[in-house]
């Protein structure tokens, strides 16, 4: 488990140009860094270079913030968005629920199992229906009702909320509310939600609806970050299950909550690892396997 | 396989009533019929029953043609939308194709390898490319160029080539022109198309493009049936393969043709074998597995 | 979902003979009986004839004895085992464990969650280690550890506690004990295991280890029926999931995890809605889709 | 496509070490090389580490024996076992066939379609069945028929005759003989096998009878090097299919045949592309996507 090693992770997105991996690994090298994980892409056609580099910190002589210090320069020298992350700070989560229970259940669940990096650190939901779960996994849960009339009230109550949690990432677990715009603009890049389609397909209401009607042979789920355009945010993951005539609505939503929990647990474990590099309306998400 | 057992096909698409199914059987197991497959799908919802039975021709009294009398009145009695398929009229198939020649290939190969119930009984193409292949299986090859400027002479050329083969079935075979209306009515139902992404995700041209812009994680393909609407038409078989920000679009092209050239062949599989009932804009596809 | 429907579940297995179908139909129909839904499997190879048919209670005018008795007459002609289920009658289950939680949890969040017809009616378990959560989702949990020495007692105070509890079904929810086979007898196709690999392959100990050891590109999860020859069961349901080089044993062992619980929640689905009729070793899954 | 630019292809694998990328990287950059695809794997549990490395063959000074004279230095200092591969220089490859179609034809196909990196300079089959695809191919085809009373003299020729074409890559493409200890010795690493299940599971022959027989709900194929051990060499790829009871033996074979055809083609392409490296009894497989 990522989890049990405390390790630095760097990530690192510049313009493509030779001696980038040289000048960064010889960087490591030198404070005798030991690399426990690396991953590299390069997009040749966009010719830009992205990296992650897992390190011990145990290897290092010093911090992150002193990695940062040291770093600096060379991240300068090749105009790199990058940071430094240390594996022991972990992320700070909050989940926005409805009343849908199963992707709340499985995250609370593999984050109870250590399978997931990172502290969820509290439920906000519009309906009471999940107080209780949250109780017994120890989650504080704030329910802030929304309905068409206090819109404006309710959500400037769920930014508040959510500040003073102090989190780093919004997980929308089936939330089904449209995030106001200046909170996708706060927490961009740091705001996951599940949608419950194979996406582009099916945007909005009611996927399985649609799905249903459409005759798909295949449903789908995808986890992507909040934008302000609806359900147009970059993809971080993806999948389907097979599905026939037999199935009725019903039917397409029950097989579909297995796809949707665990595509939006593999989309957070990749964040939460600092796996997922964001780039135009893009991933580049750097796996170890 | 299928081809090799001499089979009559009855498929029954009716309102849901008491007592179908006891009145077919009965019927069958009357004259002696020995079933060698069954399949039945109930849509509770729309309240529309389809039926699926291989009767095995030597075990009964008479032809396809005295089926048919024979079996006029009980059909008549349920509303049955039916048909009764001798499996030794092979349907023939005409494959409409450009210059890609993996599905035209791939479908070669298949009839040839005794795969596909059906005889291909020509390729009609707007390049030359398919010639020496289309001859070496032994098939007739049709060359009729399609250009902005003779579109309706062309198409019109088109038809009169497919109705003097005397052809079941148009497949088109990564043909890549949109189909003039009236052929799409006089084969409605009997047209088949594959579709390079999973629909309804990027209808029209260029999909792998589409696909790579928006970053999804999965691409497909679709088997449908042509319909007026472009890539509108009644699913038959859809299926993905997971792709990464590793793949440029030669990589998506490339991993994309595998999956069409298997989606088509399994969506022209189960209609040369009378495995699908259209209802309404979707299909009910009956299997053996 | 099933269990909100009342309907009673005819299942049928017997040698293939003509107008098995039409004498079940016609009885079904004589008493006005409902279909919503029917499965037929027709094994021409083995000459064996297999049906399940769902019957909307309400539209019968008897009860699941009534049937039974109605129907003895023509079982009997045709040789047939067969059962009337009522689904009012849900099926009790237990959950023998260790310490391992995934599978249990995902069960009894299921349950809660109305996806799977049936109750769970204790935990028997070797570790106390599931308690809690068992406490929380209120079914009773019982603690009887097993050690070398004494395993005649314990497994002696398994079965007085699995008999106690009256229950159909066992589910061995990652176990890891062998069963003696006095209960493997008492419980024979009622008795349903989760075994992590994709069996035949890695059977007995340690399948994760055995898996990395041997560079499969695939590892998976089997869900079948307990016999006396350890793993050697009728496959109820299997599945797999990619991995590859980067993946060390606790990868294995987490990504496993999601295979495993997905793979007993279907096949146990299955059972309790009577979709397995175990014919010689192999099953006949008879599926909604 | 990998074989329309002009690379050296650099695969690494050696014991880990603190600046080992490092070094490599400021060899390659000293020189201007200009990096177009680059996987490491770190093996932390075995203390190894793999890597693969593309570079634009004209961004470098040199050819790849140059190269070759140039990286010694450092490969000796940090123990590698290594290699530099022109892409010019495409690797010849023979097919053994038997009567068995479909995977020598989709070689065939996918090798005229530019799709496989390496040229099929010839297919020696115990069978003539597949004279004429390998003629209209324009593929040198050797007919070398084997039977029990002939085997010593038989593969004496085989041997000869694959000696003669001056082969890197052998490929069974199902063969069906077992190969002699002293050919598998010779190719070792060099000789790539597809077999038709999901391996370790049913090892030898007729697998998809053995499979049938066991009732298993996915069916497979394994793509791996020859070894002396029947079926245990390393595995390069594998892939599956879902089956049921409704399936057959035919159909069982049939259905196979595509995922044997699709992983046999994925699995050369990896070989071809320097993508595998083999450690102990597992493969390394550096994957662009």
């Amino acid at each position: 488990m990522a989890q049990n090693k405390h390790v630095y992770r760097l990530t690192i997105a510049c313009p493509d140009r030779v001696g980038i991996v040289g000048k960064v690994s010889n960087f490591i090298a030198m404070y005798g860094g030991n690399i426990t994980e690396a991953n590299h892409h390069l997009d040749s056609d966009a010719g830009w270079f992205f990296m992650r580099t897992e390190i011990e910190a145990a290897s290092l002589p010093f911090d992150a913030a002193q990695f940062r210090t040291a770093f600096e320069p060379i991240a300068r020298e090749f105009d790199m968005r990058w940071s430094i992350h240390d594996s022991h700070n972990k992320k700070r989560v909050v989940l926005l629920a409805s009343h849908e229970a199963h992707c709340v259940h499985d995250l609370l669940y593999r984050w109870q199992a250590g399978e997931l990096e990172g502290d969820i650190v509290g439920i906000v939901a519009n309906h009471e229906k999940l107080r209780e779960m949250a109780g017994w996994y120890g989650v504080p849960f704030f329910y802030i009702p929304v309905n068409k009339d206090n819109k404006a009230a309710a959500f400037a109550e769920y930014e508040r909320q959510i500040n003073a949690l102090n989190v780093d990432v919004i997980v929308l677990a089936r939330y089904m509310q449209i995030m106001p715009p200046a909170l996708c603009e706060q927490y961009l890049g740091r705001m996951i939600n599940i949608h419950h389609s194979f996406l582009p397909s099916f945007v909005g209401a009611k996927p399985y609806h649609q799905a249903f009607t459409r005759g798909v042979k295949l449903i789908g789920a995808t986890c992507h970050y909040v934008t302000q355009d609806l359900d147009e945010g970059p993809i971080i993951e993806q999948d389907v299950i097979r599905v026939s005539h037999k199935h009725n609505i019903e039917d397409l939503q029950r097989l579909g909550k297995d796809v949707e929990r665990n595509v939006l647990a593999r989309g957070l474990r990749y964040h939460l690892e600092d796996r997922v590099m964001i780039h135009g309306n893009k991933t580049v998400v750097l796996l170890e396997g």
